[in-house]
C-alpha cells in the first residue's frame, strides 16, 4: 500500500531543542529533551510549502493531505454581533468545530491518526479520553477497519459511551485519570496500540501527525478572513494539541509570506496552570486537582507546545471557573449557539482578557467552539420529566 | 426595516389545485382546497431563477436568500462505499445534515422562519415539535430577538429540553399529539402566535417560507455532484417538508435547463402511511398509532406535498421499523456515522427499495442524515455505570 504521507514531510523537528530525527512516530516527543526531563513534542517537519494557498490545493498544506471521506473540516463560523457589543469588542465569530462528522474538533485529528495508523500497519489504536477523543478516534478507526480501544474513567457520560460502543471500539474505564496514561504506555511501548493521545507524566501533545491536522483551522481562517483577518483567537485548552496547531498553522502561513501578522492564540483553561508553568512551578499542577465540569479541558498538567504557542503569538493564557463558563454558556445559547461547557469558557476567558486590557475594543475575535452541548450528561436542574399540559387549563 | 424576502417571489402558488394567491402567510394552505375538504399547501412563486447557479448567486435561488449568520447550509457529504457494496448499489453518500448549528436540517427552515417573522413583525413564534424542529426554532427565535413557544408531549427526551431552555424558549407539554395542533391552531388564528409547523388536521406542511429553505439541499447537492449526479435520494419523512423541498429543488434546476433528469427523492417512514393515503384511505391514517422510537419521523399522517414529491419525482415510500433502523444505526456508526434513529431508517428503506428491484446496483444514492444520535435519551442497555479498572488486574 503506497503512503499517504505528503512528500514534503522531510523529518520530525523537536519544538524545544529543534533537533531533526527521521521521518517516524516519537509519541514520547523529542528523544534527547526527554532524557533531559523537559519532554516536547515534536512535528512534522516540511521542506517547503507550496507559495499559495486556496481550496484547491489545501491538501499540499497538510501532512496526510487526503481527506477520509466523512466530511471532516471546512467547518462554517457564526457570527455574534451582539455578544461583541457586550464584551466590547468590534467583532466575534465561532468557528463551529461541532460540525465535524462526531461532533468536536478531534475528528481532524482522528482522520489523520487513522491514515497514519493504515500506514504504519498499526493493529489497534488507544486513545484517553473523557469523550470527545474517543468518540472521534472510534468513529475514524471503524472506518479505517482498525480496532480501538477508549481508555477513560468510570465517570463518562452516558451519551458518550453509547456513541463508542456503537462505533464498535472497546471502552476501559481506569479508576483514576493517571492510570489511564500507564495502562497505554505499557501497550504502547510493547507495539500493541498505536496511541493517539499523550500517557507521559509530565504530558506531551498527542500523536504529533494527529496534533498536525489542527493546523488546518488556521489555514480554513486565512481563507473565511480574505479581507479583516482576526486579531485574537481564543482556544479552550488542556495539553494544548488544538492551541498548538492553530498557532502553528499561522506560523506557516507567516513564514511563507502569506500573511504579515499573526493573530494572537489565546488558551483559555478551567485553572491558572499556565501562569503557574510559566513562573518555573513546573508542567505538573499540585494546586489544582484538575477536577472540573468542563471535562473536555480539565487535568493539572501543562505541555511545552501550549507554552511555545503562546509565547510565538504573543498570546496569554486566562483561568475560569465552572460558574463563569457556565453563566456564559448561556449567553451564547441565547445568540442560538448550544455549546459544551469547556467550548463556552472561551467567551469567560475573552471577557477576562478584555477586562484586563489584552484584548482591545478594535479586535476582532474568533473563539474555537470545539463541541456542541449535546455529548454532555443532563445537569439536576433538567432531569425531572416535563409536567404535561391538560389543553382545557390553558388559556 | 426593508424586507429581505427576494424580489422575484412574485406570489403563492397552491400545490395541488395551482391557484395564485397574493404573496402572504397561509398557516393553512390553499384557502380553496382547504374549504374543499383536501388540504393543500402553498409555495412561494419566483417570477423566474437565473440561468446559472454557484455559490456566488445562490441566494437568488432562495425565498430568503440572506444567510442568518450563524452557519447553516452547505451541509458536507460522508462518502459510504462499505455500506455501498453491502447494499448493492454503486455509490452511497450521507449529506449529513447535523452538521448545521443545532444538529439538524431543521435550520434551513428555522432560519427563514425567523427571518419571515422579523418581516412582519411577529412577536412569538411557535413550534410543535418532538425535538430538533424546536431546537432549532427556538435558537433562531432566539438570534431574531422574537419569543418562542416550543409545544410538545411529556416524554421529549432531556437533552433536547436542556438546549430549548438555553435557548430560552418555553416549552409547553400537551397531553397527547393532537393537543398540540389545537393549542397552536388557537393561537395562530388569534395572531398572537406565528406558527412555524402545521396545526391542521388532516394537516398541511409547515410554513411555507421555511418549508422553501429545504430546495437549497438540492441546489447544494447539485454543486457537490458536479460530475455524475445522484440518481435516488432516501428521505426521512413524516410530514414531508424535507421530502418536497428537496424535490422542489430539484424540480426548479430541471425547469431552468441546468439538468435533464430528477433524482428520485423517496420518503422514508416508519409505517405504510403513504402507501395508504395513494390507495385512497386518506391522510390521517387510524391503522397506526404513530408511536414510534423514531421520534422525528412519528405521526400517523400523511400531506399532499409528501405524495406530489414522490409522484414528481417518480419514488416509493417505503416503511421501516424501529428494529430495522437500529440495526441500520449500527451499520452506519461502524462506517464513522452516529445518528438518530430517525436518519439510520433511510438505510433501512434504501435496501427495501434495493430488494424489491426499485433502486438498482448501477445507482448512486444520497441518503440524508437528518441529525446526530446525541440528542435522544440514552437506551436502558446503555444506561448502567461503567465498571472501573483497576491497574493491576489488567493483563
Amino acid at each position: 500500500m503506497l503512503s499517504k504521507l505528503n512528500p514534503n514531510v522531510a523529518a520530525m523537528k523537536c519544538l524545544q531543542c529543534g533537533q531533526l530525527y527521521p521521518l517516524n512516530d516519537y509519541f514520547e516527543g523529542c528523544p534527547l529533551c526527554l532524557q533531559s526531563g523537559t519532554p516536547a513534542s515534536v512535528v512534522p517537519h516540511f521542506a517547503d510549502f507550496p507559495t499559495e494557498l486556496h481550496h484547491g490545493n489545501f491538501g499540499e498544506w497538510m501532512s496526510y493531505g487526503c481527506p477520509s471521506g466523512l466530511g471532516e473540516g471546512n467547518t462554517p463560523l457564526s457570527s455574534l454581533p451582539r455578544l461583541a457589543a457586550t464584551l466590547g469588542i468590534e467583532a466575534l465569530y465561532a468557528k463551529n468545530e461541532f460540525a465535524n462528522p462526531t461532533g468536536s474538533h478531534k475528528d481532524r485529528m482522528s482522520a489523520i491518526v487513522a491514515q497514519r495508523a493504515l500506514d504504519i500497519r498499526a493493529k489497534t489504536i488507544a486513545v484517553a479520553s473523557s469523550g470527545n477523543a474517543g468518540v472521534s478516534m472510534a468513529a475514524y478507526a471503524a472506518r479505517a477497519g482498525i480496532d480501538c480501544v477508549v481508555v477513560t474513567t468510570p465517570d463518562m457520560s452516558q451519551n458518550w459511551r453509547r456513541a463508542i460502543e456503537m462505533h464498535g471500539a472497546r471502552i476501559i474505564a481506569m479508576e483514576s485519570s493517571d492510570d489511564r496514561w500507564v495502562l497505554i504506555a505499557r501497550h504502547a511501548r510493547r507495539g500493541d496500540w498505536y496511541p493517539a493521545t499523550n500517557y507521559l507524566m509530565p504530558p506531551v501533545g498527542s500523536n504529533p501527525f494527529g496534533v498536525d491536522g489542527y493546523r488546518a483551522i488556521a489555514l480554513e481562517l486565512y481563507l473565511q478572513f480574505p479581507a479583516v483577518p482576526p486579531t485574537d483567537i481564543l482556544v479552550p485548552t488542556a495539553r494544548g494539541d488544538l492551541l498548538w496547531g492553530i498557532a502553528k498553522g499561522y506560523q506557516d502561513l507567516r513564514n511563507t509570506g502569506l500573511i504579515s501578522v499573526t493573530p494572537r492564540v489565546h488558551a483559555v483553561e478551567p485553572f491558572p496552570r499556565i501562569g503557574r508553568a510559566r513562573e518555573g512551578h513546573g508542567m505538573v499542577c499540585s494546586n489544582f486537582s484538575g477536577d472540573t465540569a468542563m471535562v473536555s479541558i480539565g487535568g493539572n498538567t501543562v505541555t511545552f507546545q501550549s507554552l511555545l504557542a503562546l509565547e510565538l503569538t504573543d498570546a496569554s493564557g486566562v483561568a475560569v471557573n465552572d460558574q463563569e463558563a457556565s453563566h456564559d454558556r448561556l449567553l451564547l445559547a441565547k445568540e442560538g449557539l448550544y455549546v459544551e461547557l469547556s467550548s463556552a469558557a472561551a467567551v469567560s476567558g475573552l471577557r477576562k482578557l478584555v477586562a484586563q486590557g489584552k484584548i482591545g475594543a478594535r479586535s476582532r475575535v474568533v473563539m474555537i467552539a470545539t463541541s456542541h452541548g449535546y455529548k454532555e450528561q443532563s445537569e439536576p436542574e433538567f432531569s425531572g420529566q416535563l409536567i404535561s399540559t391538560p389543553l382545557m387549563h390553558e388559556g
